[in-house]
């Protein structure tokens, strides 16, 4: 066994004090169960107070003696046993391949202990719930996209690096970011810059934005993995910065946005590890076009699914505010979108030297 | 005008050639044209003396005195006008921005230069094969994905970074890594390993393989972005090193591993700047699941797309040699397919300790 960190020692524990439970269930001669707290639509709401999308209190027991549960009982024991593996070993792997290490044929049977991942996936979910666990703790890592550069210094897996000089490429964001693996050592930053597109994160690098403004700024290729989005909530939290998401003027830039500051629905459990309540839009905004004079022929007319998606969006809770109410409808009523790209329409610079720094200046953001 | 470097300087020049040209003919009153290789399937074809897929030598004049060609030949000399501002500012865009930064309403008409990117983005292929110039030459980034690691140390836009010392999460590898922008500065790297998923990679990471084994890691994050087909070949060229590719065994695991073998019918015209015919496939090859007693519950069922995909492969030119064409043929006989994480059904490390140092002392590959 490798020497474990906090962390993971932690992680571990919580497992055994599962598995003991049940044992004890077992010796006491009663009907095993694990209680997992549900994970429906029905069990989800936006906590205002928080500002964050949240799981309820609803819990449901999984008892071994059940035809229907037995199943799935002995699916979360073997998942939790190749995590808890997984956590002592010092080793992480990816959904997929925890699929493959713990799919067995029974016995002399044609059964096998899952079928396809699709029922080993829900079975993470299950654990992360009942263990308070991010699957991240649990040494399962996501896909990963998305790259970090600016003024700080950060360990990784013992390596000091230094974001300040890493060339066009950047750091490669990895999907576990945890205390235990990444570590921020000294930093100048004022503020953090999540940009949805990693064209647009190209700009910014190239033209030393960061360096100028004294900020770090992410991409995570589109909407950000759960690594970017983990990492960025660390950075606000442990460092007090702020941050801030530069998208595009659709309902996909609006929702990246929204799952970056309140969570998302379906995984409402992860909001209290990911979500960043704070986290202010700075464009681009349906109002921009003439703010920021943009010609009529880089509008892009809204088709059907954008429409009742932004309309839908006026729906949400979180975007009850009057503001954000006023955006979306102005979206709606003109029925165009804008590309952050179309902003380079004013000059291939204007996003770095114009747009960005008079909206930081103006304080012209919504949160 | 910022200080030129050599590469920039050169597709200045290149750019400029082609407008003197056609200025020459305007001022000998003759209608001005620019001669275009041709990318049609028919003119492209597959030269087995140099291994790779190659454009023909078919060539087409566009003409500015033709109704037909007229808005085209208009359009090449935004476009070429648009890049040589690019080059000579020392900026690179995507062509995502390219699109927007050239389209204009033309004086009082309501016809604009272009109307959408799918206009734009073939005027910068003709480009590229009338001037023989990478896009990336002419400072226009695709979009970016994938991550490196090893015994090697770069010079990034003039960052030196050390990739031995990269954390897990490693350098991002940006879309344009012409000599201009990476430099290679030392290694002690004895192969290169392109990886076709991140998971994959993580593990190699992980496990530190890159380390014990010298060799420099890569992943693409599924097809590989031309950033890294580029670096694979520049790193095989410049440091002479080998390459071995690590690819699911399923048809799609083989067309990643031969476009970077012998480039891609679509981009025919740079598989000159991006494929490295001796590339050597190193699996997952159909003949594994018995030489590492692969249990058959790991197997995945073609479908009919599947077994129509590896028939065609069946029919190229580039996999006529006896052993790929036993490859083929075992993988439709069999009718199964098996990804690289199902030889974690073996062990989490069993794909770095075992599966792929077997393959390499036995040198059991394809090329």
């Amino acid at each position: 066994m490798a020497r474990m960190d906090a962390v993971s020692k932690q992680t571990a524990a919580k497992i055994e004090k599962l598995a003991e439970s049940v044992m004890r269930s077992v010796k006491g001669g009663k009907n095993p169960f694990v209680e997992i707290p549900i994970r429906s639509l029905a069990n989800v709401h936006f906590d205002a107070r928080k500002g964050i999308v949240q799981l309820g209190k609803q819990r449901q027991k999984r008892y071994f003696f059940n035809v229907a549960m037995a199943k799935k009982f002995m699916q979360t024991f073997l998942v939790s046993d190749a995590c808890k593996e997984l956590v002592e070993s010092g080793k992480t792997t990816s959904i997929r391949d925890l699929y493959y290490i713990t799919k067995h044929t029974i016995g002399d049977t044609r059964q096998n202990t899952f079928e396809e991942q699709d029922e080993s996936d829900p079975i993470i979910e299950d654990l992360e719930v009942a263990l308070d666990a991010l699957r991240e703790e649990l040494h399962l890592f996501a896909s990963r996209k998305g790259s970090m550069v600016g003024p700080i210094t950060i360990r990784d897996t013992g390596d000091t690096i230094d974001l300040r000089r890493m060339g066009s490429g950047g750091w490669a964001v990895p999907s576990i970011v945890e205390e235990n693996v990444i570590q921020f050592v000294r930093h100048e930053a004022r503020y953090i810059l999540l940009i949805e597109k990693d064209a647009v994160w190209t700009r910014f690098n190239e033209d030393k934005f960061w360096k100028r403004e004294r900020c770090i700024i992410l991409q995570g290729g589109g909407q950000p993995p759960r690594g970017v989005r983990r990492l960025v909530q660390r950075l606000h939290h442990e460092l007090e910065l702020p941050v801030y998401v530069l998208v595009d003027n659709d309902p996909w830039g609006f929702y990246i946005y929204s799952v970056m500051k309140q969570g998302s629905i379906n995984l409402a459990y992860e909001s209290m590890r990911m979500a960043v309540p704070q986290a202010r839009f700075v464009g681009l905004s349906s109002f921009d076009k003439d703010k920021y004079k943009l010609p009529a022929n880089v509008a892009i007319k809204m088709d059907d699914g954008d429409v009742s998606r932004a309309k839908q969006m006026l729906a949400y809770p979180w975007f009850k505010d009057a503001r954000w109410q006023r955006e979306i409808q102005e979206m709606v009523r003109s029925g165009m979108k804008f590309e952050l790209e179309a902003l380079s329409r004013r000059g291939i610079s204007f996003i770095t030297e114009e747009y960005l720094p008079r909206k930081l200046k103006e304080k012209d953001w919504l949160a």
